[in-house]
């Protein structure tokens, strides 16, 4: 689940076609959900730069523990400027800084889930009237760069030990938070190729750092449109793409860019000059690339943007999964974020008509293996730091 | 749902013993029951020291959507010194400063509570593209001594306006708090003159500020035990208290006084020269009064502690109805908090054999008589100060 922290900054007229202007804060709608539903992963997004560790460190253990091990954090570093006003300050944090910060921050939330044993309580026992051994509780007591936090916290250690840890920024700073933290990497490549040179180049720096490859699974965002032959689905897609209002194209390319792109003539290229912000830099670095490759207009690129400029596979159950299956092989991804169109029939389009095939291929699990995500995503429980 | 943001200091002997340790994160369970309950309501502890109004604002607002209008808010400022340590502070924020801030954090909450007019969403349409009306937003831009807050609010406008306004500190700073912002007030006085003499202070001080009286609600803490004869009833408390260990007991009465009194002789009376502290000035006050009027020893008033220390009702339905009754009639209260000693038969005790004889009594509703919180307790919607 996507966050922000505060409300867009975009020009009016399309502010007013944005339904970001209104959504659940991420904890409160994934507990609702954790109790009505069995096996989903439950991944909310949750902020370093305007949050305390304490704060996340614990709201993460208590949905955890209320979905039977099915939590996980979207680590993020906050890049909206707007956001910053709403935490006390003016001018936003810079980019580098958010980094070092959000390095840290990891630190200290993975060392507070630590703070008891996994059988921290397993002496609890009406007859004695103790309730866990203080010998398996463990005081942090960090004193960094950015950040001061006793411990322990106040809560039991995760069901999965750790939550599963998900990054998504792919700047350099991004790219080095994720080879050293990141248990699953949300990233929105081109093509195959530039998929394939991020998945080594994650991959790679995250055994510099001793961890083993397969514990990082590189999953970028796939929207998939499913047509009965090739030509249904493409005609699927333009029907989509021109239901999208230019106004709220227009909006989503500021967005993308991290500059107002209102002013911008909507039948010329994108200017050379647009000004350089705070903002995510990877956002921006990829419009003005797609714009370039595709030798796009500003209106073509904003009703890109307006529906979904990223990495899609539209066809057949069959050439859908023979693409998946390319990106496989080739080390350009470890599964698929998968992106729904519209619902219900998007998800439907996928659980009843592409995942068959995917099974008759030996590429999808046909049973579930476990109960926590940790377990769906074939990623190891952690070790508690502080005991064996 | 009462809260800490920290595991409470307390003797690791006492420690060990104690429950406290371990509890969910108030806003992941209330959300998580939000949906599994219809009728009851959620209040959470939020605290206005370590925390950012933005986030108690949305996850609040975020709540009170998912429950269709049954958050309140227990606003505090944190008095565990432990805390501060979490928060990256070495000194804890003194009580008077807590209160400054605690107040202004009350104006931030409810002001971006209010960026949005009730009916801004009432213009979203498929046609036009349109989500919402851009003139019923509204931009906080709050610049005070301790908070600076930009706004708006990312979530529209909660279902009850605002969650009910939930008050407990009942020091000189926390009533004032109460008088100018609670609509209803969790107390524990000792007995029905007490009751009485804070229930008119702190609506005279409400009178004070233009509110109307009867738009707070005064609800006293009680223990309800029942029983078939009033004997049966008091034999049933102290069997529940027998059950408290010695090692709680003075655990609960360290926390009680905000000091540790492990070191105190068990069979003597309570010390004279108990250290100062910045923790809760109230509860404190209340110990050494509850000992001297009944003369208790160490042991005695911590096994009181360990168990509950506060009002109660014991008896039969009838006695207790009556009890109730006359401090309704003396304007003592305007109805109570109860808490169950055990559940379920408590509850059951309460729900299946007091509430019919209120309910004959015209003391208690025999239906719903609304949706929200705020319904259930009789409490107006507020106005948005922004648009009428």
């Amino acid at each position: 689940m996507a966050d922000h922290l505060a409300v867009l900054n975009m020009p009016i007229e399309a502010l007013q076609r944005s339904h970001t202007v209104t959504s659940f804060e991420p904890f409160t709608l994934l507990s609702a959900l954790s109790v009505v539903t069995e096996k989903i992963g439950l991944v909310a997004t949750a902020s370093t730069t305007f949050d305390e560790p304490y704060h996340v460190a614990r709201r993460f253990a208590s949905l955890d523990h209320l979905s039977s091990g099915r939590a996980a954090w979207n680590i993020v570093t906050t890049a909206n400027p707007e956001s910053a006003k709403n935490f006390g300050l003016e001018e936003h944090v810079d980019h580098a800084e958010r980094y070092k910060r959000a390095r840290e921050f990891y630190e200290v939330v993975t060392g507070l889930w630590d703070s008891f044993a996994d059988d921290a309580f397993a002496s609890r026992s009406q007859e004695s009237g103790i309730y866990f051994d203080p010998s398996k509780l463990h005081v942090l007591d960090h004193k960094g760069d950015n950040l001061r936090v006793r411990g322990p916290l106040n809560i039991a250690r995760p069901v999965q030990g750790w939550p599963v840890i998900v990054q998504a920024g792919q700047s350099e700073p991004g790219k080095q938070l994720a080879a050293e933290t990141a248990e699953a990497v949300f990233c929105s490549p081109k093509d195959i190729n530039a998929a394939k040179e991020l998945y080594e180049d994650i991959k790679g720096r995250a055994e510099q750092y001793g961890r083993n490859r397969d514990h990082l699974k590189i999953l970028p965002a796939a929207l998939v449109i499913v047509g009965d032959t090739v030509q249904q689905a493409k005609e699927k897609r333009l029907k989509l793409d021109s239901l999208v209002h230019y106004d709220s194209a227009i909006a989503s390319l500021s967005i993308a860019l991290g500059s107002d792109a209102s002013g911008f003539d909507p039948d010329a290229p994108l200017p050379e000059d647009i000004p350089d912000t705070n903002a995510s830099k990877t956002g921006r670095a990829g419009v003005i690339k797609l714009a370039k490759d595709e030798g796009l207009t500003v209106r073509q690129l904003a009703q890109r943007y307006g529906g979904y400029a990223g990495l899609a596979f539209v066809g057949t159950p069959q050439s859908i999964a023979d693409e998946m299956e390319e990106w496989l092989d080739k080390g350009a991804a470890d599964g698929f974020t998968i992106t729904f169109p519209f619902i219900p029939e998007g998800i439907d389009d996928v659980t009843q008509k592409l995942v068959p095939e995917l099974q008759k291929r030996g590429l999808f699990r046909t049973e579930y293996e476990g109960t926590t995500l940790r377990e769906h995503l074939g990623l190891p429980r952690p070790n508690n730091r502080f005991f064996s």
